[in-house]
């Protein structure tokens, strides 16, 4: 164990930047990492802000952020792919591998996962942690820290895009474009949809995404979305729905937005159960996919971000110095539509 | 146009037995056949009782029947895989082969398609019927017209189970133990299951489907279905549930099923939208496909009953002669826990 | 009938630019089209120079082309995705809509198919054609007709990359860097792939193929493309490797450039059988796609280069008028290393 | 360390019963096994007849067998599915769960995996081992030791029966008639299809398996294979061929077995690479599936096996008591066309 400073969520609505005990020995199959840079998730937030999400309650002090990267310091006994020096990103689950889920090549669904700034499981808004190699993924040199720290959201638009089996040239639609959707519209776009197509209420979140070629914005308060969709398909529909903003409105008239045999993708999370047209569903033979964080996405995410396929950089609205960690929070809280995603960075 | 004895379902409630004229012309690619054994179907019960499915409104007086079997007499230009003797069943919906569905392989969800006994299209309780060889399939020496005529329903069945992407020794659930539900059980057993767990609340149901080697009966007024799942897989969960009781009351726990990575196969319709437990979905990435009608299974599902794979003459509850058609719809109405297929003899 | 003036191969090495009697006729579902501009396919040099193509042997004289595009100028009864002056590009295979592998969706494979400028179809270099509207597609206005004409080759990339299975982030390698080749790597980027590598003996083609982004060249002349690819992978291997070279050389060492669990889709046809290692390809368990043509792909051809995402003009290294059209052939016999693509412009 | 009586393969053509230094420490997450029956297995013989099977070569005395079923004698610190007493079967090999293979769900094509009786590890023709429990799976009730020792051989072919992704209904063909062909014979039946056709030379091989309702036999050396095949599917094709005899000549013909679309699922494995029909693959777009031993197979296998779908009993030619062991091998080398499966009974 070791004493280090870190952003400490106290309790709900407190936050405090103090020394805390974490454990820092280097097991076999593990590597100490210095933390360069963590994004702020909204899931923080929301421990934040609530003190819980559904079942995990925050019941004693916890370090916050799980969207980070840094430079390996210490490798542990049978390590081979990582060395001292290696700038890297880590995944913050860390499955039990000998669960029937990991061994089907399913960790994410494996119930016994560990995560980062999840209760009872610390975050890592400090200056080093202990991860498992296995977890760990070397940054490319082109690819730096800040978007090393983009990589865990931007995976689960990865696994999202990888759910929907896209054929090249699909034509798709992203319902909501917080940073999530915008996430999941690039790994779309990259994953070999033609054409994704953003929908969204609030214009300013709809300009951030229409910035990348290949995106058109439809702001839903002005434009019928199933209509628009009729509109560039000829009257098919969409190959691809990815319903992005959990808001149970979207699912009332979703089924009129793909074509018939097209998915849905379910990416964002209605707190209470949600009214579905199965019928509607039905007459489609409509495929309904649901994803949970991301498996094996890490190093396809890198390899996207590395070859220029995907820009993840105008995505990063402010960087916070770790001494600002808690006005970083602040901000988050205000949620500003032009805000995507706010970072703080721990080390120089 | 020729005048021949049918059942017309005159409007709401009023069956007749009587002469109506018929289109018999036989054109290129077409074959006219004589009506041999008709199944009596829920929809088509459902137009006697209530007038309309849906948006499918009994306006003019309508033939009904489309679960059919019977022998070629006549043959069209250009027709090659037929003669006149071959006994067949046929698939009651004809698409348009130029849609944009069709052509990719899908003609089920064609909006375009003619589907016997579906207002305004007559159906085929009556002595002879001209239909597209494409969609007439040959039945093989042991197979019965009584069964010919049950491989309509059947190939709902074997699209839930083809939709399902079955691994062979899957263990399956099926919930809902009425004729379409047995008809899933047996496709999905026949399909690669090692089991499948057949759930209802009528133990008469429940107790036909048990006579079925591989299948396994609960009764959900006495135990919990998710509990017993559990217990049949060490705790895994289904690998598919198959919802065919069309019950919102199902879907309230249906998340409880399936394992990690496991399907929903959606075959029963709910009349309204139903509430649906996405957060309970997502967090086992839990895929869930619909099904419509059918495509590309006849010939599978003969190619089953012929081999031995799947017998369904004992879902085959009372034959009625044709001079009995209405007895057979009023016991029809009855709706007795014991009946799975009622079916009328047209010729003998 | 119509005579109308025509690229026309007499017979093997014997070319004309001549007129010819060609049906015009616009029969319901058809359109006719003025051709603007036709590529030089392989195929078209393959039968000037071979008189044949496999079983496929020129007899009597026959108009070359396949790969065109053109404007409506007649529109048959029942065709209402076309109007008089769409600017479209057309596939050159037609199949039989009521095979049997036309209904379940892979018209490619339908031995019916009439191909243009396959003995005994003529091609379309030509002033116009007669052609079934489903098979005829709209050109969005910010794509030329030089691109559309180049759909069709870029179809064949389409295909593969689809048949491949992509995930989002895959590392692909491309054996092969000839027009087919070529336009594999592009589908694969812009289906998915996060980078192709390309491998060929030909640095002028390599060259070509390395001013995308994205594409990395192996001359394999130089270097072994098996370590080159474990370098890029840390020892893992490629998702996905396209065999785009027919040559038999390719398949001794084939087996060491996939990964675990990855993908050989065949593009390049060997005249003859070839020896293929099985236990190299069963060791890893790799699943081995082959490619015919392509079906559905043009839709997606046309959205994924309107959308930005592919940029085949580059690849047309030169465009002669219709009277040097046996120039553009004499030229295309030549192979020359630096010449992807010629084209002829028929109309202005 | 302890010393057991064990069937040792001293070196090539030498075998004796002898004791022999065997580890049996129970580690965590392990358990300790009483041997109850063992099959003997190709692969022991080849051992025997050839001293190695390709580059594993025989240097060291090494036990025999890999077919195995026992009773748990101890359980290791952890293990929570088994318990002493638990009838069990074991899947011979076991991979590094932290291999980039395993971690996709791919054990099986992992290099590290360490399998009984393939140099230099010891199989299990001995009283005791000690194995993971996660590769330890319990026997209900109503399956016996000797079937046990038989999922081993039917996992193969339930691998195969995966790969082949059946769709219920299926005609499949199975070239070879085997012992691991009648295995992919029968699971591919029970994964789904309608009819399997097998085809041998050996009539009484052919006899074997055409005992089971289902399976169609076609002797070869009487009958052209793609001629009956289209005889049984009006000239379509088989929707999968599993090739099970690894011999060249079977692949000559190939390519005229499976229809447009359909499959190869390559069993066995030909010492040489083989010529194949790129030409014949194309055109009607086959997928080539390449097996290697199995993953995540043994519970299926063993839930088909209790469920009745799957009767292997029939396969077990003769059953020898451990004293016996080496003239179970003189008997195996005899290679008598009406041996499927021979096994060693350890215990009583």
């Amino acid at each position: 164990m070791a004493k280090m400073r870190a952003l400490v969520l106290e309790r709900q609505h407190e936050l405090a930047l103090r020394d805390i005990e974490l454990p820092l020995e280097v097991g076999p199959g593990m590597v100490r990492i210095a933390i360069h840079t963590v994004g702020v998730c909204g899931s923080d937030v929301h421990y934040y802000t609530h003190g819980r999400i559904g079942p995990f309650v925050v019941r004693e002090p916890m370090v916050l952020g799980h969207e980070a990267a840094g430079t390996v310091v210490e490798v542990g006994a049978g390590v081979r792919r990582l060395e001292v020096g290696d700038r890297v990103c880590m995944e913050p689950g860390v499955p039990d591998a000998n669960s029937r889920a990991s061994r089907l090549g399913m960790y994410n669904v494996d119930p016994a996962v560990q995560f980062w700034a999840t209760p009872p499981v610390h975050g890592v808004l400090t200056a080093e942690v202990v991860h498992p190699a296995n977890y760990t993924f070397k940054l490319p040199d082109n690819v730096s820290f800040a978007e090393g720290a983009m990589v865990e959201p931007f995976a689960v638009g990865m696994q999202a895009a990888s759910k929907a089996r896209i054929q090249p040239g699909d034509i798709a639609v992203v319902i909501g474009a917080g940073p999530i959707g915008t996430m999941v519209a690039l790994a779309a776009l990259a994953g070999g949809c033609a054409r994704v197509i953003v929908a969204d209420l609030a214009q300013p979140k709809l300009d951030i995404a229409a910035r990348y070629e290949g995106i058109i914005p439809v702001n839903i308060r002005e434009q019928d979305l199933a209509a628009e969709i009729g509109r560039l398909t000829e009257g098919w529909g969409a190959d691809v729905v990815f319903e992005c903003s959990g808001s149970p409105k979207a699912w009332q008239t979703i089924m009129d937005v793909p074509r018939p045999g097209g998915a849905i993708v379910v990416v964002g999370l209605p707190v209470e159960p949600v009214a579905v047209d199965i019928a509607g569903a039905s007459v489609k033979e409509i495929r309904i996919e649901n994803v949970f964080r991301y498996a094996h996405q890490y190093d396809r995410a890198i390899a996207l971000i590395a070859s220029g396929k995907v820009d993840l950089k105008p995505l990063i609205s402010e960087t916070f110095a770790f001494e600002d960690s808690i006005k970083a929070f602040e901000r988050a809280v205000e949620a500003r539509p032009s805000d995507v995603k706010l970072q703080i960075r721990v080390a120089d």
